[in-house]
């Protein structure tokens, strides 16, 4: 990691699937207007864009370039965004603001939320079919929709919502909770370095240590989430403090402590830099971006 | 269409869909259990397997086989099934009832109802590129894709939902009203038929031809729906009756009137026969299922 300089890796990264966003989704004036203004409204957020760099990322770690994977790395951001406009829904989580915006339902009504949400989810399986055309043997899209499909459904990032809505005002075990991070969160974060190393052509070896680094990632991501939800104030965090307390939703430091869960995270990030050792140097955006991920502050 | 039995043809099919939908979609006792009960409540209730058995007819239309595009034919099914789930929420077309039964959120509440379509439709994409190993050219899976996601998306049928709502209690124009046949309706109809026909290898022309058909169909299949809501009574249809018109949606025969509604179905189940000429006797089951839309009385 010496000298690898991750603030400017991140900006130039960040721009570039801004860019790439911008000219994927359609824009502000094609018919229906409405709900191409909603889809730009949520996805032009602000948001950190971690998970279509982690596709980058996941593609350099195997030799891969960044324009290679970039339609995945913008379905990845399109799958993320419409997980947060359908959570935020009065149904669902039932949140006014988000990244200290007014959320979709707030302005553009629950109907147009919910189809702006399924409008982002139908268009990144579109994006990812198009990426498949630089597979160096095509078949290997299927395996890319696969893991990305099986990631954000009902045996992932769904399904981890299905059980933290369920749960909500209970008391629930520790594996629930844990349950709930790895499919909620941590599922997408690994799927995203997958598809990108796949992509890029990893060979099995390869792919196996990027998904192992994903999964221990992802929980890592979710576990310094709940510490800031904990810690956190409407300044930092740019949405209500303590949201997931006030709603009783279990965190991980409710089960553990703030101290043992930031040992735990700490601990995952180690285990995936270590998962990532055989890559050698082209590993060192994703071990810098473990590093930002425990450090993160929002 | 001499001799060419269609309710023979059409239960057989139906039960072969049924049963490949059983086997694809994760049981009842997967966790979350509450979600999978749900998409298997919505996706069997009943429903006529109109899409699928497009899938299916527009392969053999090229002559290729049922079971070569049976993933697709239950994906087309998970993604008209989600889009009625969703249609159906307080937010949108706010329904009680749906072929007879509760809708999916007076059963299970509407965050599950929401999270029920949305594993809907990302099962379909899983589905469709499981699909894709039949191709002998596997770079087709990437249109196949393209042509599902376009008409299921907000250049399809979540665009012509939100012109649906947008429009509700309003005087839209008859263009307008097209537009949303066209696109909430027609579009996936149409891409059920081609992209049957696509992974059973079909040329150019035989393509062109099955597109065009499903063009005329599917706006023909969403005539014949307006007047029997008109017309319709609720043990015919099994949902309340006259439902769009008790929510002052527009219909056909508003602007039109009951007798050119039937003329212009009946014309335009005409032109799809026309352009299906080409393909000969294989497109028997495409016409057969044409006729039985245009006469259908639910």
């Amino acid at each position: 990691m010496t000298g690898f300089d991750l603030p400017s890796y991140l900006a130039e990264r960040r721009a570039a699937v801004d860019r790439a966003l911008e000219a994927s989704l359609p824009g502000e004036n094609v018919p229906p207007a409405t709900i191409h203004k909603a889809m730009r409204y949520s996805v032009f957020a602000g948001g950190k864009r971690l998970r279509p760099i982690l596709v980058i990322a996941g593609a350099e770690a195997v030799g891969g370039s960044m324009e290679r994977v970039m339609p995945t790395a913008c379905a990845l951001e399109c799958i993320h965004t419409y997980s947060l406009i359908h959570d935020d829904l009065p149904a669902m989580d039932d949140d006014d603001f988000r990244r200290g915006r007014p959320t979709s339902h707030k302005v553009f009504g629950e109907a147009v939320a919910i189809l702006a949400g399924d409008g982002l989810l139908t268009h990144a399986f579109r994006l990812i079919a198009d990426n498949g055309a630089v597979l160096p043997d095509p078949r290997g899209l299927r395996d890319v929709i696969a893991e990305i499909a099986d990631a954000a459904g009902t045996l992932g990032m769904v399904g981890g919502q299905v059980v933290d809505i369920e749960s909500e005002g209970q008391k629930i075990s520790a594996e629930m909770l844990e349950y709930i991070h790895t499919h909620k969160t941590a599922a997408l974060i690994r799927a995203a370095l997958t598809s990108g190393a796949r992509l890029a052509g990893a060979s099995p070896a390869a792919l196996g240590a990027v998904r192992a680094a994903g999964g221990h990632l992802g929980l890592a991501f979710q576990i310094v989430d709940d510490i800031l939800d904990v810690e956190g104030s409407l300044a930092e965090l740019g949405k209500t403090a303590g949201s997931d307390r006030r709603k009783r939703k279990a965190t991980y430091p409710d089960h553990h402590g703030l101290e043992a869960s930031r040992i735990r995270a700490k601990t995952l990030i180690e285990e995936a830099k270590a998962a990532l050792a055989p890559l050698g140097p082209a590993a060192a955006p994703i071990c810098a971006l473990a590093d930002f991920v425990l450090e993160r502050r929002s």
